[in-house]
């Protein structure tokens, strides 16, 4: 279904690698995954048995999580390419997420594969903005932004955005 | 730290009680609390050494979902408080959230007691609006808004809101 192989953030250097929500290192979490797919980042995740709002339908916390690692990982992504360089180059791009706005349309299903559709709609140095769009089994049940910048200095020095 | 005893979330009624984020019956999830503080709701937690973004600090996924819970809790005790009756009354109060806004201020730094304050800053019968801050050891890291809304008639019939 991509075009890249390579999942943005399986391109986080290891200091980057333990978030909750992406980090492939981090083994309660996640592993939220996100492709380029032509000039698009997707993300798919199929929700567990545990991640209910109400039985039947998913937690909206849960759909923050998605499309704040969507965002953040978009952000490195895009800022990436246009430097024409990879995120894991040196020193490596990592953002963190500013704001999060989620404006949820329709009560997301449960037992489906959910699709988060997104780019980024703004790439400058101190700042991206990616906006995207869930759905699942084909329907839009939640659109959002998310507002990253680069990692601030107060974060670990080895992880720490250009 | 409380006035009152009973967490907003172990009002709700069983249908109502699965959510990831607050469900008592949700033995794998957050089981967040929200308790009324005179005109404040407040709710503690402390995150799990899984629910880091970076060595350190605390994943954003897992701040957005404690404002979510935070959000449609308080949401359904400033209604109940606005009506003059309980959550958990016939029929019961349940919201859901409409849109989501965090302003991540600070990184949150892991291994202390997150708190979240917040009210109702606008109580109509279609929509419940929730203001609320976050505080690691005394330190702001964040800000969000909560649009709550009564459920919508999608969700099982035993838990829609009236």
């Amino acid at each position: 279904m991509h075009t890249e192989e390579r999942a943005f953030q399986d391109s986080y250097v290891p200091d980057y690698s333990h978030c909750y929500g992406c980090g492939r290192l981090n083994t309660d979490g996640l592993q939220i995954k996100t492709y380029w797919q032509g000039d698009e980042a997707v993300t798919r995740f199929l929700p567990r048995d545990c991640h209910t709002a109400f039985p039947g339908f998913v937690y909206g916390g849960l759909l923050a999580s998605l499309f704040d690692c969507h965002g953040v990982g978009t952000a490195a992504a895009s800022a990436a390419r246009a430097q024409g360089r990879a995120i894991d180059g040196d020193p490596p791009l990592r953002f963190v997420t500013a704001s999060l706005k989620v404006d949820y349309l329709k009560p997301t299903p449960m037992g489906v594969m959910l699709e988060i559709r997104g780019r980024a709609t703004e790439v400058k140095a101190r700042k991206v903005v990616v906006e995207a769009t869930m759905t699942a089994d084909g329907l839009v049940t939640a659109k959002a932004q998310v507002v990253a910048v680069p990692m601030p200095a107060s974060f670990p020095a080895a992880a720490r955005a250009p």
